[in-house]
């Protein structure tokens, strides 16, 4: 028969309660009586029941990561990855581990909401059903949304500033006297493809500069759809000497065409990108793009994500993240 | 008081089983059945309990996916990133969820290994200490190695032809007529590194190419790096015409320097990558490059797993995917 921890206790010396921590949160216990109850738990063989564990506490140590498949994919998505990362390392320092999934994870096959696994907490990314996030909050699991905003009682949302972000960039290229200026705006959530254009638009009326439809384009935020759409409007009669694209792979995808039509950036079309991701830097020249501090998205998430669940009252419910403009060769 | 599972049969009409079966497998009862189930569930305002679920079954359809601290970042890794998409994707279809964590999240402070939470079945990528392959095989949790090769006992190792993929572009440079040839290594697992390395001074050897040390730098695998010993080489007497960087980012960075030296990419210096990953497409020209299917390899890794986990017996312990020179405009 295996090995239970009342045989370790016994063997070693010490309580139940203190073979249980030396494994379960092994700082709370001193290294003498580590060191001893390891020691015997190597010599009986023994190895803790982790579902055991878990139905004990009712704890699993376990964080979802939630992304809603519209904006899939979520590992290779380079606005999500760095937050991913970030969020992933922040739990491993609490000895949490993160799993990744999707919201198709959390329903049945009719449709309705069923949350299959245990979570300690979960965090959503981007577009979520309100649905979903009152029926984890019945369940007592508490939720953080990130890159998203919904007006539900005491729920925490993390989100950039889009607006400002998108006005930070157009007013950079006003400032440099662009008084042609494009717009190649990505199909994100409604709510942070309108904050980015409505910064665009904006900016433009404060400078008395007009907003020229034929050179403002609506597309998939995909380095080959962003080359396309440049390609169709560097044809164009009367075109811009710069482009506000609202991300960095709208923007790589951009500077495709304008090479590939024998042009400079920037000496003949100036470009600025968003999110500031892996992208901005590979292309060359290096891509001037609007900083969101995604990693510190993912952080601050987890972060308060860890507060919930040890049951601490939320500060505030909107963290407003603000970000940067990063001026490097394009613009 | 909570309702039951037998108070949801009661009011179903089914049988404790198959209410169960609704939750745990929907697609092994009828839609009839289902239907009425999850409207008793509903009245009853009923939710199963995952721990305790877990618990009866000894499963929680949890699948780690451990990667060594040492080639961090892991979400954000060009090379691993495809490979965690494709495992998290099949995962999901088949209702499991993985998780991303370290080597660093089994262990005790001691050094010992301990794996803390249950999991169904784990993927390690890379790096491994075979110590802790065997406390796995000891609790009986199947194990599959990705990128990697380990000569243990039945254990399934999914590897990429490393050796054979720098075969092909050294191969593919010495016929464009290139008799100086350079080789910017990264520094990858020793398996990995030295696989790619041999590829490259074998086929030199082939073509009768002598080795030129002065053009051959073992370096860290980012994108600075990359660039810094380009531009430093790009200054030797006697230059090559032609590099073979051992992954993308390496590429990235030296296609930076050439083009900063106002030389140009491949008319003066040719460059082939290795991975083929999202940067290949990123950068303009395009980069040539060695492709490793790491979405298959990330996909594979699943579905043996889930063989593995479901008693069934591994017909082949080690899976070498093949590579291929994908050709764009960079050589």
């Amino acid at each position: 028969m295996a090995a239970t921890i009342i045989d370790v206790a016994r063997l070693c010396g010490y309580s139940k309660a203190t073979v249980s921590r030396a494994y379960a949160s092994p700082e709370a216990v001193s290294e003498k009586a580590r060191e001893k109850i390891y020691a015997a738990a190597k010599q009986l063989n023994y190895a803790p029941n982790a579902i055991a564990r878990a139905m004990v506490r009712q704890q699993t140590e376990n964080i979802a990561f939630i992304i809603h498949e519209k904006q899939y994919p979520a590992i290779l998505n380079p606005f999500y990855s760095p937050m991913l990362e970030a969020a992933m390392q922040e739990g491993t320092r609490r000895n949490y581990s993160l799993f990744v999934t999707t919201s198709q994870d959390i329903h049945l096959p009719n449709g309705d909401i069923y949350i299959k696994k245990h979570m300690d907490g979960v965090i959503f990314a981007g577009e979520v059903d309100i649905r979903v996030i009152e029926e984890f909050r019945k369940q007592s699991i508490p939720v953080v949304l990130v890159n998203n905003y919904l007006d539900m009682d005491g729920l925490v949302c993390i989100s950039a500033d889009h607006y400002g972000g998108a006005v930070q960039a157009t007013e950079y290229l006003c400032k440099l006297g662009h008084c042609k200026i494009g717009l190649l705006s990505g199909r994100f959530s409604p709510q942070v493809s309108e904050a980015r254009i409505e910064g665009f638009v904006k900016t433009l009326a404060k400078y008395d500069i007009p907003v020229d439809d034929r050179f403002i384009a609506d597309i998939e935020p995909a380095l080959e759809d962003g080359e396309e759409i440049m390609t169709r409007m560097l044809r164009g009669v009367d075109r811009p000497t710069a482009f506000f694209c609202t991300n960095d792979t709208i923007a790589a995808g951009a500077m495709k065409a304008v090479t590939r039509a024998g042009l400079r950036v920037p000496e003949d079309i100036a470009i600025i990108g968003f999110d500031d991701s892996y992208i901005s830097r590979v292309v060359e020249p290096e891509l001037t793009t609007v900083r969101i501090d995604a990693a510190k998205m993912g952080c601050l998430a987890m972060q308060t994500l860890f507060d919930l669940i040890a049951g601490m009252p939320v500060e505030k419910a909107h963290i407003q993240i603000p970000t940067e403009l990063i001026v490097r060769g394009t613009a």
